[in-house]
């Protein structure tokens, strides 16, 4: 809600993928100035330090600057880089938490992350670069939460069998959360890859743990 | 956003604490019928179940009810018992996700859960009932979030370096994340305990690693 209300009164919105431009379309005056950052990937993208830069630009001329991110900015989202830069640019800012991926996609699927008996601790990762996580750790949680993992599905699996998750272990992985786009498959470490053979599964979320085997809504 | 256009609609409200009543105050028609259900800590408070069967009440009468819960249902809510038991009595109901304070509480203290180089993953638990906790596996992972841990600080710090975590290692306490009266505490394991004695840290969220060292905006 307060997000929406700082949208309309942007002079300039500086967005990314994952619902953003859905929102500036909605909320942002017609007049304000649009600029596009986001990121894809496999593709040439923008660098952060232009991001950055871009941000600071604009809001040193004095201009309302709103930076809109999908989801919410403590997770993955790089919004220390662009506080650092506007605080060592002397502007004042704003920022607002938002509805999290990590979160709202179990929740679109039927679950939620904690549950009294199944789960009392969640790990949210990304899977964008597996090598570079500490699987011990993150199979030792009742709950993990992997974004970005859509074409590591596999290596996930496989890293968190070695670490001692059983092969029984429900996983969910849901693709286009809350979207009418939106897909689901839920199974076992065991069986998802099997499952989701030959499927496109970007963008999407993957959640390993018992709360994924919690009862399908059956609307 | 949703959220607020389901409230409009509201007939009957089962609403708790954190936040919500505002809500409701603010968005409910005042012609709908209040129903508060909120736990609160250390007093005789209303059971799950009995929250689950007002809910079911209310929906087969053929009302438009609206549960509301202060942050994201999807951590530490007891939502999936709601859930199940609307199914098991044939009601057709919507799970909107919201913004956790296990998220927001970082930012409006002025960092994020994540960063490149400081932080790749995250675990979110509750202090509530600390022996219950698998210590080894939340101390192995680079950012630990714990709600409900405003009389248990004492215990986590001394279970964390247990452990394996360094008392160099950074620590936030953020109590009334976001609200006027929001007040944020930042040293280590082996400084918090005595930079918060006499305080009442209740309701409040700890992060502990590196991410909450990071600079504390100017503002």
């Amino acid at each position: 809600v307060r997000a929406t209300q700082l949208l309309q009164q942007a002079e300039v919105v500086v967005f990314d993928d994952l619902g953003a431009a859905a929102a500036v379309e909605q909320y942002a005056p017609p007049a304000a100035q649009r600029v596009f950052v986001g990121k894809r990937g496999g593709r040439p993208s923008i660098r952060q330090a232009e991001i950055d830069a871009i941000i600071v630009q604009h809001a040193t001329a004095g201009r309302m600057v709103v930076r809109l991110k999908g989801g919410c900015p403590s997770v993955f989202s790089r919004v220390h880089s662009e506080m650092a830069a506007l605080q060592a640019a002397g502007v004042e800012y704003e920022v607002c938490p938002g509805v999290s991926s990590a979160l709202a996609a179990p929740l679109a699927a039927g679950f939620p992350l904690t549950h009294p008996q199944l789960s009392r601790a969640f790990a949210v990762t990304s899977a964008h670069d597996p090598a570079s996580l500490d699987w011990q750790a993150l199979a030792a949680i009742d709950t993990l939460v992997l974004l970005m993992g859509g074409s590591s599905l596999a290596l996930v699996v496989e890293q968190l069998q070695r670490h001692g998750r059983a092969a029984e272990t429900p996983v969910a992985v849901v693709r286009e959360a809350a979207l009418p786009t939106q897909a689901a498959w839920r199974g076992t470490l065991g069986s998802i890859v099997s499952q989701t053979a030959g499927e496109t599964l970007s963008p999407c979320i993957i959640i390993v743990g018992h709360v994924a085997s919690l009862p399908m809504p059956s609307l």
